[in-house]
């Protein structure tokens, strides 16, 4: 008899659900978007897709995973989506519950689940230590160690856009200074170009981007130090844990080499200073859309 | 049969070689004075003490461990400790392997052997993720991750001491910039203080300390300052890691409150941001001078 999980991908604008067999196949996959009325409006559409799937699918459920976009408060098992304001310490692991008759569900940050996703068929296939991340409107990321991933004690490693790399630095949204997510997410980013004089007409990371390719000086500089302050992070890490992989996705990384080019230039020099990194690979994730509900399946699949 | 380990220390000041049993006692000890001559000398020294060992130990050796301060090159298994200038890629693990007749033999850092130590009988009993330190004439580390030590790719995690928390700061002697240890070393406290006025007849931080505790301001601001720089390093590798138990030992740690008051008030301040770290423990180390004979022990009993 064939085995599943179902998985779960809440992000900004849609979330998706989907059907993965255990050998990591999207059976089915359905969206939902997340701008459609109330908290419990938002959960009946996503109730209905889960109905029709486990009601049609054969063989047995393995388990439900979720990853999602933070905050989590993960041991209670809730979600607060900074982008799906309808949703505020929504319950989101007791209504799976209930309705999928005491199966087993999990509850992993997005970045965690890139991370899981990418270890098992992406970027990262292979490696028995890797750093995943996302790279995106935040900075966050997920842990494999010993061949694993390493949740932390409340499923919450790996927090890396909030460790400081500049204690006296830009105030962070978090409360902290300096943190890498201050400088180097993608609004940020363009944040600190608009400081500089950059055209406040263009407001995304796409368009200062597309400057930068273009030859834009300010462009350029928010660009460099944005890979600059990640790269910091990166090695920071890294070097810490005395491990050599990495694999980055997110909407920052999707920008090609205007992004990259800056950013090996940038883990070059600051590894030099650590004499045992002599190995550090650097990879773009493969996954792209699937990397959530492939990484929500896995919790639940290994 | 009873079965046991030699363990062996290399520190600044001596090198200490002892036989552990297997439920971790120290049954003989003896430390070799480093300033005895030239490499060579100093090796025979250690030899005879581990001829004279396991000579009169009864039951079987189940291997060397051996803890040293760095740089190590644990890949080659060569020594180069700072204040031992006589040894420079010392090929320890080989002259051990040619004296044991092929037995195991482990080579680790002194922090990480500090962190095995202090979690199997010491002020880390019992806790499945800890970050070990030791603050003292460097800033160093190690880690337990799922109950067991986590050494990295190459032996040399965790090298927290040398991750930067002030990406334009101070120049460390690693080469990077802002590094943990620029600041909250106790000879780096040392040196603070004297740019800012402290008297330069007081050379040690032990000298610094019974300043501050005496309320010179300039003595008091450079441990303030040293220790916010470690609550910063501490608060951002366990928040990225998402675990909570801190044990930190080394003879900074060793002054008492006027190190550890202000480095309490410094990680309250720090981990606010962080809403999922909310069982931070922070201990002082308990095993004193043999952590480095039971954590290089333990690197071949368990």
């Amino acid at each position: 008899m064939t085995r599943y999980a179902l998985g779960i991908d809440v992000g900004a604008t849609k979330v998706a659900v989907a059907t993965i067999s255990e050998d990591l196949l999207v059976r089915q996959k359905q969206e939902v978007a997340t701008q459609a009325g109330d908290g419990e409006q938002l959960w009946s559409k996503i109730e209905e897709v889960i109905a029709s799937f486990l009601g049609s699918e054969t063989g047995a459920l393995l388990g439900i995973g979720v990853a999602s976009a933070g905050p989590l408060d993960i041991p209670h098992g809730t979600l607060s989506p900074v982008n799906i304001p309808v949703w505020r310490d929504f319950p989101i692991i007791e209504r799976l519950e209930s309705i999928s008759g005491g199966t087993k569900v999990a509850l992993h940050g997005d970045a965690l689940a890139l991370a899981h996703a990418e270890h098992a068929i992406g970027a990262g296939r292979g490696w028995e230590n890797m750093l995943g991340m996302v790279v995106s409107t935040g900075v966050g990321g997920g842990l494999i160690l010993n061949g694993k991933v390493f949740p932390g004690e409340t499923g919450n490693s790996c927090y890396i856009g909030h460790h400081s790399i500049n204690f006296d630095g830009r105030l962070c949204v978090c409360g902290r200074q300096g943190c890498v997510e201050a400088y180097s997410s993608g609004p940020r980013m363009v944040a600190i170009a608009h400081e500089n004089g950059f055209d406040p007409q263009l407001k995304t990371f796409i368009d200062l981007a597309q400057s930068a390719r273009e030859g834009n000086a300010i462009a350029l500089e928010a660009i460099s130090q944005g890979t600059r302050a990640l790269s910091i992070g990166i090695i920071n890490f890294i070097g810490t844990l005395d491990i050599n992989h990495v694999v980055i996705g997110g909407g920052v990384a999707e920008a090609g080499e205007i992004f990259w080019k800056p950013l090996r230039a940038h883990i070059e020099a600051e590894s030099k200073a650590i004499g045992f990194l002599k190995n550090i690979q650097l990879r773009k994730a493969e996954l792209q859309r699937d990397a959530g509900i492939l990484g929500a399946a896995l919790a639940v699949l290994r």
